[in-house]
C-alpha cells in the first residue's frame, strides 16, 4: 500500500498515415458483405478507440448496441441506420457526421454504395443475436486490438 | 436532416440524500450473502453511475470485469480484491479509495467483516462466469436503473 | 512514423489508505477558512482526479466552474451550494450524493458546520474573480498533482 | 430534495450532412490565415465536441493547450505540429490519425498547403499566450457553441 497516490506523467501523443496501413477483414461473425478496417489508436485508461471502415456496395455490420457513444465521419457513400429513412431509422449521405448515443441499438448498418467512415468509440460495441437478445461478442479496445493484431 | 448541429443547454446537477433512500437487496445471481445497495445517480450520455453498498461480513460479488474505469471509497470495514493481499491480490481497510481500471477482471471481491463503500462507475460491470467465461450480465446504468427501480 | 498503431496494455489499478496520507491546506487563494485535502488520485490520459476535503465550520471554496462534471459525497456536515437553498441554491446534510455538471458555476461553496467529502473531477475547476469574470487558475489533474506533491 | 435519484432515458442520436452547413470564421484571436470551420456537435454532459476545419495554406492555430484529450482525422493536407518534425514535434500527411493527449501544448499548429481536418474534442481547448503564457479564452463546448450560432 503506497504511502501517497502514484506520480502520474502526462500521456504521450501518437499519429499514423493510413497508407502505411493494410485494409484488413473486419470479423466475418460481426458483419457481412466484405468489410475492411484499420485500427488508428487505443487509449487503455478510458477504453477508447479509434478506427476506419471501408464498406462495400451491400455489405453491413450485424445487430449491436452501443455500450458508451461513438461519433462517426461518413468520408464517401451512405449509410443506412436502424433500417434507413425509409423504416423509421437515419440515412446519411457524404460527407457527414454522426452520434449514436450510449445504448442505441442498431439492428443493421448498411451500405447500399461502397462506403468509408472513421470512427472514435467510447468503450464497446456489444454484438447481439438481435434486439434484446444474447451476447455474441462485447468488443472492447482491447478486443479490437487484439483483433487488429491478429490480422497483421 | 437538420440544417445545422442541435442545440445543447448545459445538464442540471442534482443531489440526494441518503437517509431519504431505502437500502435494497442487491441482485442476487451477482453477489452472495446479503449485500444491500442504493443507486445515487446515473449519467445517460457518457454511461456513468454512482451507489453505495452495503455489504455484511462474509459477503461477495461476484466475477465481473470493469468495462470503464471505476473509484470507491471504503467509508467501513475490509474488502478483498483478487483473493486479498494474501493470494497476490489487495485488501484494504476503511478509509481507503481505490482505482478500478478499464478491463480489471476481479474474481471474486470479498469483505471480511462488515463493509460500505461508495463506488463511481464510468460504463458498465461485466459480470461472467470466471475468467474468460461467459457473459452473466452486462450492467450498465440503464440496467442498474432498471433493478433499483424494480426494487422499490 | 510508426507503421501501425502503438500497442497498449491495461492500465493498473491503485489503492490508498487516508490514515496514510496527511492533511494538507487546501490552497489560500481558492479557499477560505482553513480547508485541508488529501489528494487520492489522478488518471492522466482522461483527466479525472480524485481528493477529499475536510472543512471547518465556516469555510468555503471560492468562485468556481466545473469545467467537467463532478460527484461528490459528503460524508460528515452540511454544505450550501449557489448560496444554499434558502436564496435558491441548494444545501445538503451528509450522508449525501451530488452530481455537479458541466459548466456549473459555484459562486460560493460553504460550510456551516464542520464537514468532509469526498469527491471525483472529470476534468478541470476553472477558478474565477466571480460570474464570468476572469481566470485565477484552472486546477487540472496535473496542477492539483502538483500542488499535493509540493504540500509534503 | 428529491426521494429517491432522478430518471434517465438513454440520449438521443444525431446526425447532419456537411454540404447542409457554411464555413464560417474560426476567431481571428485564436487562428492565422483565414481558417473557417463547421461546428458539428456538441455533448454537454461530458463537454465534449466535434467540428471540421479547413485550413488554407500558410494558416495556423494560435498556442492552445489540450485540456482533454482530442482525435483528429487529416482529411487533405499536411499539418505541422508543435513546429514540425525537422524542430522536434511531428509533420502529418493526409489520410492521417492523431491523438492530441491531456494536457499536451501546442505552439503553433501549421499547415503548409491548403488542408482539412475533423476533430473530436474531450473537455476544452485552452488558448494561452504561449507556454506557460496568461489565459487567452477557453473553448468549452459551450463556448464553440457559442461561436457557432454567433457566426450564421
Amino acid at each position: 500500500m503506497p504511502k501517497s497516490p502514484l506520480h502520474f506523467d502526462p500521456v504521450a501523443g501518437r499519429a499514423v498515415e493510413l497508407n502505411n496501413l493494410p485494409w484488413v477483414p473486419f470479423p466475418d461473425f460481426l458483419s457481412k458483405g466484405g468489410i475492411t478496417w484499420k485500427l488508428l489508436n487505443v487509449a487503455p485508461e478510458v477504453g477508447s478507440w479509434a478506427a476506419i471502415f471501408n464498406c462495400p456496395e451491400g455489405s453491413s455490420f450485424n445487430s449491436h448496441i452501443h455500450i458508451g457513444p461513438g461519433e462517426y465521419y461518413l468520408t464517401k457513400g451512405r449509410m443506412e441506420l436502424r433500417g434507413g429513412v425509409e423504416s423509421g431509422g437515419e440515412t446519411v449521405t457524404a460527407p457527414a457526421y454522426g452520434y449514436e448515443a450510449c445504448e442505441a441499438f442498431h439492428g443493421k448498418t448498411y451500405f447500399p454504395v461502397d462506403s468509408e467512415f472513421y470512427m472514435t468509440f467510447l468503450g464497446p460495441l456489444h454484438f447481439v443475436k438481435g434486439e434484446g437478445g444474447e451476447t455474441l461478442k462485447i468488443v472492447t479496445w482491447k478486443v479490437a486490438q487484439e483483433a487488429w493484431e491478429a490480422s497483421l
